[in-house]
């Protein structure tokens, strides 16, 4: 039999369905959107994945990704900032989302994923030695670690505490508790629980 | 102030959420993937982007999507394919859902769209006059109406139905009803009432 699509069709909903959160259905609908849409808009796509490739690197400092001519990055080789505060996150996006509070000034460095044993992610898989010679050299005085609030994200922050203890710093943790906007109803167990410990005289 | 993320990455979030259902989460999610997942994966979509450009046609007989090489298409050109049965879609995506039911031995006729006077889409828009000349031209004994059982894919139909009144030829339209594993309880009322008229003997 003939296939039901041709296959430079097949090809792009394939490398479509790679995509995490992307299924066989979105792939086929954004393929097929794609063959109706102006040519430019594919295009222009399959360009910016060749040039976000070829046009970005990782900060020599902090590990987030900067453009290729741009190493420090604009953070690191701003002197507006903080070197004395420090931000561990565990992916680029981290750093994008606390920059959107607007509320941070300080740096940040980017471990590039957690410890995790059963994936066989080890600290030498991480940005940690790095981590360990910025926070000696660097004259920080508070480290924030900002790794996610799930199993693994703990247990990377708790790595790093073991691995700066006798460091004369601070080390700190995000807040735990409700979300803004939410409800307490459906707030689960756990967050209600560090809602509860964590709360603060009004 | 410099950018949260550097120029090649954001013009890649923005080529994304250009895609119909991607919001600019998706797409910054998406990105962020890419640049950490291995390199030929990003590539290979890049390059798959613009071989469907490169590499398809509509079919010149039934004006669903074809490799460069192949018109008509290898369904068309299929001698096991009944001539005589045409099913007309809005899309060739719903080609490849009729397909996929192995149920269906005609032939299609793809439209590209459908009537839709609010958003200025007349029959000069749609492959009309090509179905006329093929049911004429090519001894159509039945033409399923196929399009969407939504107003504008009901229209279309009417209007095709008009078309071809003095034709000798049936002219069907799919069934309406119950969704296979669906629940009467959560079916709207317009589903339902089709349900009711259309009802067979057990």
């Amino acid at each position: 039999m003939y296939p039901a699509v041709p296959d430079p069709v097949e090809r792009l909903i394939e490398a479509f369905s790679r995509l995490p959160g992307i299924g066989p259905k979105t792939a086929s609908r954004l393929t097929f959107y794609l063959l109706r849409a102006p040519e430019a808009e594919g295009l222009e796509l399959a360009e910016a994945l060749q040039a976000m490739r070829r046009d970005t690197r990782l900060c020599s400092t902090c590990f987030n990704i900067t453009s290729a001519g741009a190493d420090p990055c604009a953070l690191c080789a701003d002197p507006q900032r903080e070197a004395q505060l420090l931000c561990v996150v565990e992916e680029p996006l981290d750093v994008l989302a606390i920059e959107r509070t607007g509320q941070y000034r300080g740096r940040y460095h980017v471990l590039h994923g957690v410890l995790s044993p059963m994936e066989g992610v080890g600290p030498e898989d991480l940005k940690l030695t790095e981590l360990l010679k910025r926070v000696e050299s660097e004259g920080v005085e508070e480290v924030i670690l900002a790794t996610n609030p799930t199993l693994e994200g703990e247990a990377t922050a708790m790595y790093i505490k073991r691995q700066l203890e006798g460091q004369p710093l601070r080390l700190t943790r995000l807040a735990r508790g409700l979300p803004s906007g939410g409800d307490l109803e459906y707030a689960d167990a756990n967050t209600l629980a560090q809602a509860l410990a964590g709360r603060s005289e009004m």
